[in-house]
């Protein structure tokens, strides 16, 4: 799996020899060096919030989903699953979550100022995962099997899972799949279960609860981590297998018609 | 427009009522005062950096753009926008962005962590308004819009742009409309066209440029709001034409099949 995901990550500009070789983008940054002043000051920076781990003490994940339901109404679903922990972190831990800008995330509600991209919740998760653990470039790839893991989750779920304590709609909500991260299709696709419009207060507290139901998983996730227990649940392919970086069901919006990737060079035979 | 905005604002938590009464979310913050601890403790955050705008110093487009570029090699799309525009505010103006944890946001990378959702382009574009001018909760809508602005500049605009020094690619590289900011089908458009592999250099300095004209554009903007120049570009309707949060170019994705969204409720009469 390790090999699998650096090879995957190897496409991009780091070379898979440079990842291999255990120091990953680090190294590529001092092969950049080239470019001048850049990877200096890049490398000079405060470096105060860019030690990875930042420093995490488990959380309750009841409360935490409560807590982000709560926040939803009023910084959304990004945002809210960024404050449910951050908030808590600011108070047990301190330091760098104090510093961290948390409502600036209400951007993320309804796909990015409302142009449906990738839903708030699974974008503010990958966020936590990158602060929290660390990028790649740390030297851990547990952040990047999580920011999977979690989409995968996310597109799988029979959403909302989470029923916060003293619910502002009290009337059942249907309960959908979206097979998908993006905002657009994920509420689409429950609008059309619950044949309720954007607007109306059971798709808000809908979203709440999906919200919720993601800062849960994240807290699972994260504690899971903490006790060295984590292991990735999912195997994202990350464009491998059709060439593309995307999904694989990509029937579900390219029907019959799936496009054919221009296909990559041909392997490098094996030294033996 | 400031109107036509709110309104759409208004179909989330905030009231149409409490945003034109000028107070917006942070009214709403303290009539969901009932929560309990939630929005004191958030209220009570460190602060320092939930202060809006942000100290903001005129950068020259053409420089960031060039930073962007060779950053893509180190950190890709999403964290070279951020990069590129916070490293040189960390020499020009210091604090909060020396603070602030730039390389974490490498996972905005091909859709974040290679799922294809939102390029991390227009999704680094979208981070760095709001954490210079600010959220909406903090009082303004400029950085809601730019949002709006970039993400349908971006969709229409015939990418890549920007023409770095020293290319890494010299050979001319094909150039197309996305008609979306999202990252498996910007990619996927261009790799049809240019009938290049995700893997080949091409197809990476393609998405370097691409994120340098995103820089070069999102300093454009900011240097306009600095000047006091910055109107908005587009009239995006943020769902409200379609009853769903999703761009307007339904028929690119469903065909002649588009779904109907459950029609909003009846808009209650004006009083005279």
């Amino acid at each position: 799996m390790e090999e699998k995901l650096v090879k995957e990550i190897g496409q991009e500009g780091v070379s898979r020899r440079q990842v291999l070789a255990g120091t990953g983008a680090l190294a590529a940054g001092a092969a950049l060096s080239h470019l001048g002043g850049l990877v200096s000051s890049a490398s000079a920076k405060d470096g105060s919030t860019e030690k990875w781990p930042w420093p995490y003490e488990k959380l309750d994940p009841e409360k935490t989903a409560q807590l982000c339901y709560e926040e939803w109404y009023r910084i959304f679903c990004g945002g809210a699953v960024i404050s449910s922990i951050f908030t808590q972190l600011r108070e047990k831990v301190g330091e760098p979550y104090k510093a961290f800008p948390i409502d600036a995330y209400i951007y993320l509600e309804g796909g990015q100022a409302g142009w449906g991209t990738i839903c708030g919740a699974p974008a503010g998760a990958n966020m936590v995962f990158n602060l929290i653990i660390g990028p790649r470039i740390s030297g851990s790839t547990v952040a990047h099997k999580m920011c999977e893991d979690v989409m995968a989750w996310y597109s799988q779920a029979l959403m909302p899972i989470y029923m916060p304590k003293n619910p502002k709609v009290t009337a059942e909500l249907a309960k959908t799949v979206s097979n998908s991260p993006l905002c657009h299709i994920s509420v689409g696709k429950w609008m059309k279960a619950a044949n309720k419009p954007l607007v109306s207060p059971e798709r808000k507290d809908r979203c709440a609860r999906v919200a919720a139901s993601t800062a849960f998983k994240v807290v699972e996730m994260l504690n899971d981590w903490k006790d060295g227990k984590y292991e990735q649940a999912t195997d994202f392919n990350c464009g491998k297998l059709h060439g593309i970086t995307g999904q694989q069901n990509c029937h579900e919006c390219h029907g019959s018609k799936i496009p054919q990737a221009p296909p990559p060079p041909p392997e490098e035979p094996k030294k033996a």
